[in-house]
C-alpha cells in the first residue's frame, strides 16, 4: 500500500498542497523512506523525531514547528505522521497547534499504532509529571495501515501491541477474545490473514466507540481498561522498563483482579482472561514498589475532582467505569499484579 | 464587577470546580488580586506569567501546565485568564492543551484585550520565527470586561488598544469611525460612557464576524486589517520597540496607502482615515529597513500556498481580502509608512 500512498491521500483530501511534510523516525525512514516517496510527484520534506518516549515532549513540538516554518509551511500544508505511536501522537499534536491547526494523515508502522493510537484523534506529549498531559483532540483526515511494514517490527513490540487487541476483545468483542485464544501461533507468527483479522477487529471496535464519544466525556473511557495502573507503572518506572502495551497488560491484570473482587466477572472469567494476557507474553518483570504505583495513579487524566476512575470488565465483551475504588482495594490489586510480575507472566 | 466575579462565573458554567486557577501577571495581581478573590469561597490558585512578549512562548506553557499538575489540576479544573492580551493568549492556549482541554474564562484588564484579543477564541504563543505560530481555537466560556480596571492602564497602552477600535470602525462600523473622530478627548480621558461605547461597539463588531467564521477560513480575515504589516514590523523590531496596537496602527497606514493606490478608497477617505489613526497617536518612530519589513510579511499565517494575503478597506465600514499584492506594491506602501514614521505620526 505504501508505494501508492500519494493517490490514496489525494482521494481523501483532494489535490496535495504545495508543501507536504512527513514526520518520521530515522530508523523507519532508512527502511521505508524510498517506498514512501515513490508515489509523490515531489518528495515530501522529512522531519525527524528520534526514537524514544523521552522525545515525546514540548521541546520536540517546538523544534518541529520551527523547522516547518523555516521550510515554508503554511496553513494549507499537510503533515503525514509515519511511524509508531510516539510519532503519531507528536505529529498529531504538531498538526493540531501549528498555526492553530493543519490537516494530517496517519501512516502507523507499529502494530500498536495501527490498532490503537492512530485511530481516534487523541494527540499529545508528556510532561515530567505524567504522560500525555498536554495535547489536543485533532482527527486525522485518514489512517493508512500497511501490514507489510510490520515484517520489520521486533517481536516484543508486536506482542506489546497485541495487548490493545486483547483489551479490545475484553471490553467489546467476545469473538475477538476467542480468536486470539485459538490463534496465538498464527498471530505472533505474523500470518497476514490472522493479523489482518485482529487489526480490523481492533480498529472497528475503537472507531465505533470513538465515533460515539469523540471528546472522551463518557463511553470512550472504557478504552482505558488497564491504562490507569498501566500509566502509573510507566510513570513509576520512568517510561524506561516497559513498552506501553506491556504496561497495559500488567494494568489489565490489576483491573481483572479488582473486577473479580467486586464480582463484575466470575472466577472462571478471571482465569480465562488473565491467561489470555499471558498467552501474548511474557510481560517484563516489574521492579517497583506497590505504594509508588498507587501514588502515581493519582495523577491520571481520567480523574476529575480527585475521584479515581477505573474501567472494569463486566463479563467478557463489556466494560464499565467505577469511581469508588478505595486506596486499599487498589493496593491489593497492585500487590496481586506485582506478585505475578516477580516471576514474570 | 470584579468583586462579584465568582457568582458571575457560576451563572455561566455552573458550580465552580474544586480547583480554580488564575493566570495573571505579578503587577496585575498586586493591584487587583484581593478584589479578584473577594467573591470566591476558596481563593483561586494564582499562576504567574511575567510581563512581556518574550514570555509568550512554549516554555511558559510547559512550566504553567507542570505547576497546575503539581497543584492537583484535573480535567474538571477551571482556568481564569486575568490580565492583558498576552495573559489571555497564553492562558487560552494552556486551557486548550492542558489534558487536551479544560474550560476557561477571560477577564481582560487592558483596553486592547477587552476590545479584541479576549473575544474570538484564538489562543497561542510565539516562535522565534513569528507571532502566534503555535496555538489553538478554544472559545472561553465567558469574557468579563471591567472598565474599572482600566484606570491604572498607562495612556500609551490605552491608545495602542484604541487602534483595534479604529480598525473595527474602518472595516465594519462607520458610526464608530465618526464617534472616535468626534470624541478623542473623552475617550483618551477615560470618560466611562465614551469608553463603554467604544468597547461595546468593538466587541459587537468582532463577535459578529467571529460567530460567522470561528475557524478563520473566510470572513474573519478582515479582522486582520493592518496586521500583516503590523506583525512584520513587530517581528522586524523583535517585539521590543512597539506595542501590538501601535504596530497595527502603522500597518493600517500601509494598508490605507495600498487601498488608495488600488482605488478601493478615495483620496479623501484615505486622508480622513489616516488622520483618525494619528488622532490616537503619536505612534512610535520606526527604525527599521523597508526590505526587512517586506521580507517578514512572507511568514504571515494568512498566507496559503505562498500567496501574500492583504486586507484592504473598501470605503469606510467595509473591507475585503486581496491576494495579488506584488512585492513592489507592498514595498511602496511600507516606504510610505516608514516616511511617516520617521517624524512620528
Amino acid at each position: 500500500m505504501l508505494e501508492t500512498l500519494a493517490p490514496r491521500v489525494e482521494r481523501v483530501i483532494g489535490r496535495l498542497p504545495r508543501r507536504v511534510f512527513v514526520l518520521t523516525s530515522p530508523a523507519i525512514w532508512a527502511l521505508w523512506g524510498e517506498t514512501f516517496c515513490a508515489s509523490f510527484r515531489e518528495a515530501p520534506m522529512a522531519l525527524f523525531l528520534p526514537a524514544g518516549e523521552k522525545y515525546k515532549n514540548m521541546a520536540s513540538v517546538e523544534r518541529l514547528a520551527r523547522e516547518m516554518l523555516r521550510a515554508g509551511a503554511d496553513r494549507g500544508s499537510l503533515l503525514i505522521a509515519f511511524g509508531g505511536g510516539i510519532v503519531g501522537d507528536v505529529g498529531g499534536f504538531l498538526a493540531a497547534v501549528f498555526m492553530r491547526g493543519i490537516p494530517y494523515v496517519q501512516v502507523p508502522t507499529t502494530f500498536l499504532a495501527q490498532v490503537d493510537s492512530s485511530v481516534g484523534g487523541k494527540t499529545g506529549v508528556n510532561l515530567p509529571e505524567g504522560k500525555n498531559m498536554v495535547g489536543s483532540f485533532h482527527q486525522p483526515r485518514a489512517v493508512f495501515a500497511d501490514i507489510g511494514v510490520l515484517g520489520t517490527l521486533p517481536e516484543r513490540e508486536l506482542k506489546a501491541g497485541l495487548m490493545e487487541s486483547v483489551k479490545a476483545g475484553i471490553i467489546r468483542d467476545r469473538a475477538l477474545v476467542r480468536f486470539m485464544e485459538e490463534n496465538v501461533h498464527a498471530i505472533v507468527g505474523r500470518d497476514p490473514k490472522a493479523l489482518e483479522k485482529v487489526i480490523a477487529a481492533s480498529i472497528r471496535m475503537k472507531a465505533g466507540v470513538v465515533t460515539k464519544d469523540e471528546r472522551d466525556t463518557g463511553l470512550r473511557m472504557i478504552l482505558n481498561l488497564g491504562h490507569t495502573v498501566g500509566h502509573a507503572i510507566e510513570q513509576a518506572t520512568r517510561y524506561k522498563a516497559l513498552l506501553h502495551g506491556e504496561a497495559v497488560g500488567w494494568g489489565m491484570v490489576a483491573a481483572l483482579y479488582l473486577a473479580r473482587k467486586r464480582g463484575t466477572i466470575s472466577g472462571a472469567q478471571f482465569e480465562r482472561l488473565e491467561k489470555l494476557i499471558y498467552l501474548y507474553g511474557p510481560l517484563p518483570v516489574l521492579k517497583v514498589r506497590a505504594a509508588k504505583v498507587v501514588a502515581a495513579t493519582g495523577a491520571d487524566k481520567k480523574n476529575v475532582g480527585g475521584v479515581r476512575r477505573f474501567v472494569l470488565p463486566l463479563g467478557i465483551g463489556d466494560a464499565g467505569v467505577v469511581e469508588d475504588v478505595s486506596p486499599a482495594e487498589l493496593e491489593a490489586a497492585v500487590r496481586y499484579m506485582l506478585g505475578k510480575a516477580v516471576v514474570s507472566g
